[in-house]
């Protein structure tokens, strides 16, 4: 685990939006015995009872009045619902709570809740880099969590404690915390995870007979899953992110560039070279 | 399995190269009884001995002396070896052996091959879409092709009996043979192995700084692994099917192209509308 005590590290933890992540939240917290209770809150009651029948939350509802009393809420709500539910959430809980986000795209939204909120209200933005390519909460699992990169995100205004909690509990749920400011956690994610799905999108698009579809190998398989991510998800991440995700792309570009290049000219050494350095970055990364 | 009776299909087994892919199917030929006797050939010391360590060969030798007496050869060297090999192999063999190989690219090999043999010889173009991205016979597993695609590339020149054996074989293989002329082939797989490749190499290689390359989610992860693929295979790949990679290639910036133009022009609708077509391609083809 690499945490140092173990043991409750917050009385009540709510999670708002309980879907794929927030669930998985909900689960791990519970199965850690990191919570002395979870409690959950989403509009839909679809979502609710299937929080419920994972045995995610001991109590679970559409009112945020559920929070009531919680020292940690999680908001976990689609990117575009994030704002105002982390001010609803400061509302119902404890005026001291550690109130954090774990949306995919980090600089409007800390903005945003941090120009709604209170001041003293005490706000994490956070980023785990996991998921999967299904959603809702009858697909949450613990283990997609475990041994991920969590970004937390703080700004000048953050409770330094508020981080430093956020942080232990990262560690405690056997996820990487890592800071990084805002704007550079939104460049980094257009590279790392943005681009990557659209690529996937561009060439499951680009197979020109369905029939082939099916036909790949691993790494077309990769990227089919990928492309099999929510689409309504995905479509507000990229207005959101759209700055860093087209300058991504255009990177990106420049690379297929010198590939087509080297291709082109049949020059094997040239292309030797962009497959070597890619397999030792790939390599190094892992 | 869904094949029918099961039992010894071929008296002896060549394979020759003794690789990922070739360990893998003699590990899958013993495991399943498929074979009187398993013989490699490899000219390397070290891949003989792990394909002996594994238990993947009944006898192994760098010189195809070893092959005599077999009824099918199955060349799984590189691409830029197999023509050479399938000429060895068809004079080490018996007269009337099945000659089959893996390589990933069709039109080239299998016309060269045909072009090399003697009338009258057996040979059946194949490639199975299995891998990883590791390499060497230590890596190798029979798990690696069981439910995986195995494309057959017969000609005018191919012998019906021979390609039925191969059929009959890949399916107690329990993988799902299909057969397609071998410039069909060629162009599938630039769509669904080649250039998805390559799309993790640019994606890899466009992200700015090296610290992030670990912080990326499952998505990365999987173009990160298809990066680290073994650079020489590919390049060899990238020589064979250039024309079709580079077409394909172009089919995917075009679909870029698309991806871009939403972006820029903020349209959601135009966005939502690539994204789902792509989610719906991805979610029919599985």
């Amino acid at each position: 685990m690499g945490e140092p005590a173990g043991g409750v590290m917050f009385d009540r933890v709510g999670v708002v939006g309980l879907g794929l992540i927030g669930t998985s939240f909900a689960l791990a917290l519970r199965g850690r015995g990191l919570a002395g209770q979870v409690v959950g809150v989403d509009p839909n009651e679809g979502a609710l009872a299937a929080a419920r029948a994972r045995g995610a939350v001991d109590a679970a509802a559409a009112d945020y009045a559920v929070l009531a009393g919680a020292d940690l809420v999680i908001v976990a709500t689609p990117p575009g619902a994030v704002v105002e539910a982390v001010v609803q959430a400061a509302r119902a809980a404890r005026r001291e709570a550690v109130l954090a986000d774990v949306a995919s795209v980090k600089a409007p939204i800390v903005r945003a809740v941090e120009a709604a909120l209170p001041e003293g209200a005490r706000f994490v933005g956070g980023h785990p880099m996991a998921g999967t390519e299904r959603r809702g909460g009858a697909a949450a699992d613990a283990a997609l969590l475990a041994g991920r990169p969590f970004l937390i995100t703080p700004t000048a205004r953050s409770d330094t404690a508020a981080v430093d909690a956020v942080r232990d509990l990262v560690r405690a749920l056997g996820m990487r915390p890592l800071l990084v400011d805002p704007d550079v956690h939104d460049a980094i994610v257009a590279q790392v995870s943005h681009v990557p799905y659209l690529l996937a999108v561009a060439a499951v698009n680009a197979v020109g007979e369905e029939a082939a579809l099916s036909l790949g190998g691993p790494a077309f398989d990769g990227l089919r899953r990928v492309a099999a991510s929510p689409v309504e998800l995905w479509v507000e991440i990229c207005a959101q992110n759209r700055v860093a995700i087209l300058r991504s792309l255009a990177w990106v570009r420049e690379e297929l560039d010198r590939i087509q290049q080297a291709l082109g000219e049949e020059s094997a050494g040239q292309l030797t070279e962009l497959l070597t350095a890619a397999h030792r970055r790939a390599v190094v990364g892992g």
